[in-house]
């Protein structure tokens, strides 16, 4: 059974899943290569949907029956779950420590049924139908009040900690918020209380000014390398309107992001090489939306401002960096906006 | 110029390093092997001590010359440093960011003249040789207050960034605190104030009343797998007693940490199969040393205490992970603690 366990020391939880049942001998160490598998087993590949537990959600051709192919893009239970909704959700403390049960959902959206594509290969169309499926799925579990934060992100590449390269994202909704999110909405509520304005849209507004670090600068969204890039070509992509909350994105914003997005990926690939990458969607905790809610989460709103963060893994994370968050970047984010703008695609 | 950079969303600091340069074709991947060199040309040979800068101090044979043969344990500056102590200290704001100057310390220590070994191989008398240089390294810089902070940490493996195979640790010191030293330092002091003790001491004297994540439990130091391990086989080794300060560790103190952490990694290796790991030594910051110190740090001498973090390597970093701070590890820590426990050495 999977536990959440909270570290007073460094204020952060961690997910204790031993359902994966690790043992000194079957832990993968990371050079272990992308499972490449055969289409014919392939879980993510049309005809096999009986090898993944039933279907959530599916964009389908019409005439097509749940479970079966025909699908364009498919969202199924994780089989290899960290966290599981069958597991009862109990908040305990054990002497100076905080526990809470291994409750929580986790998805996997398989992306295409093409295993030879990769998202940066979609169609906008296409790249849009998966940004339209992160956005039902987020605002469906939103609705379920025992999860605090959802989180959707991809891992590209084994490097990037993908272990099937069939193209696909997860899903994890859970029972306490991350720390690092927490250190996000602690950050911006602090700013627009002295300055009732957000953050992001002022980091935005500095960001166009400047425009050393822009990679894009379309009509609703801006991609830029930020000024404290952790991580060489470290990119956010930010709506340059204010809104906190993906999962009411309009249809308007999701035809440009989907376009953005695929800009951003094909620059990438061609200054980088393919590189591997991850994507971590950062977007207001569903408590925002629910009646009764405290004054300190209503105003995140107006302070909160979501955005797509995405790293390319070209560098080691050295576990001093783990240990003391401090990054050492070898390339500075003027220097990789420039070489991504100036790419031909 | 390297420069340090603020991220005021994350709360934390980067070092964008860019005298190393880096462009689009010369970031190492991951998967980049540990530089293997020839004993002629490894600069951490004996005999070749021309190819580094010259020695800041070394633990020597009667009668041998500094920059030649004859050294046990030998310090260095950093030949491609991250931060160099010739910057000018200047602290600026550009517009909403924060930036100070590249100005700091990066040292590295050859802990031995043989190639061959590696930590784990060291005997106790040599264990302590090393350990006496941190010691002494750091207690020399703490004078400098320009520094706000001393990390020592060493890198074993290409998995956990080591880019040459003769052992060695580094030292940075730098002109801000890091994020995660800024979070163990407030909560620490939060406990304090409210219990008017130590959270480590009650730590330790929890998990020595469980026993189960104990590792090793000897007179003076405690070896136990985290509560909320982040990552499996995750390990902290801290003195039983309280001490907030490595820089003043005594010499019983000493030769007891150099046994403890000798036995640690022998259990490591023969449980996990000689596994690329880091650590990173946690001490409290110069500025509790100076006089005419605030409260606020004077404090520190009460609530905080060191200890040194080990994570072996098994488990990728995927980049949720980083982007949320959120980690899932397979192996539970009392299993951990279990295996390193019966490990026959």
């Amino acid at each position: 059974m999977s536990e959440l366990r909270y570290d007073p020391v460094r204020k952060t939880w961690v997910i204790i899943a031993t359902e994966r049942g690790m043992r000194p001998t079957h832990i993968q160490r990371p050079e272990t290569p992308l499972h490449a598998v055969s289409r014919a087993v392939c879980p993510f590949c049309p005809g096999n949907e009986g090898r993944t537990p039933p279907e959530i959600l599916a964009i389908r051709n019409p005439g097509t029956q749940p479970n079966s192919p025909g699908w364009k893009v498919r969202v199924i239970p994780n089989k290899f779950p960290a966290l599981t909704i069958e597991s009862p959700q109990k908040r305990y403390g054990k002497g100076i420590y905080d526990v809470v049960s291994g409750f929580g959902a986790h998805e996997v959206i398989v992306e295409t049924p093409n295993d030879q594509e990769q998202m940066a290969d979609f169609t906008i169309a296409h790249m849009r139908d998966v940004f339209s499926v992160f956005r039902d799925r987020l605002a469906d579990l939103m609705k379920d009040h025992r999860f605090r934060y959802i989180m959707i992100f991809k891992n590209y590449g084994s490097e990037a900690g993908a272990t099937l390269c069939h193209s696909h994202s997860q899903i994890i909704a859970i029972p306490v918020t991350p720390s690092l999110v927490t250190v996000e909405l602690n950050s911006v509520r602090d700013y627009y209380m002295r300055k009732e304005r957000c953050m992001m849209c002022d980091i935005i507004h500095q960001e166009l000014e400047d425009g050393e670090r822009i990679v894009i600068n379309e009509e609703r969204f801006v991609v830029f390398a930020p000024f404290a890039s952790s991580f060489p070509f470290e990119l956010r992509i930010a709506p340059k309107t204010h809104n906190h909350d993906f999962s009411v994105l309009d249809e308007d914003h999701l035809q440009h992001f989907a376009a953005v997005v695929k800009e951003t990926l094909l620059r990438l690939r061609k200054v980088l090489n393919d590189p591997p990458y991850n994507f971590i969607l950062h977007t207001a905790p569903p408590v925002t939306r629910r009646p009764g809610k405290p004054e300190y989460w209503t105003s995140i709103s107006s302070d909160y401002h979501w955005h797509l963060e995405l790293i390319p893994r070209m560098t080691m994370i050295a576990g001093f960096e783990w240990g003391t968050g401090f990054q050492i970047n070898p390339t500075s984010p003027e220097d990789a906006a420039r070489f991504l703008r100036e790419a031909e695609i």
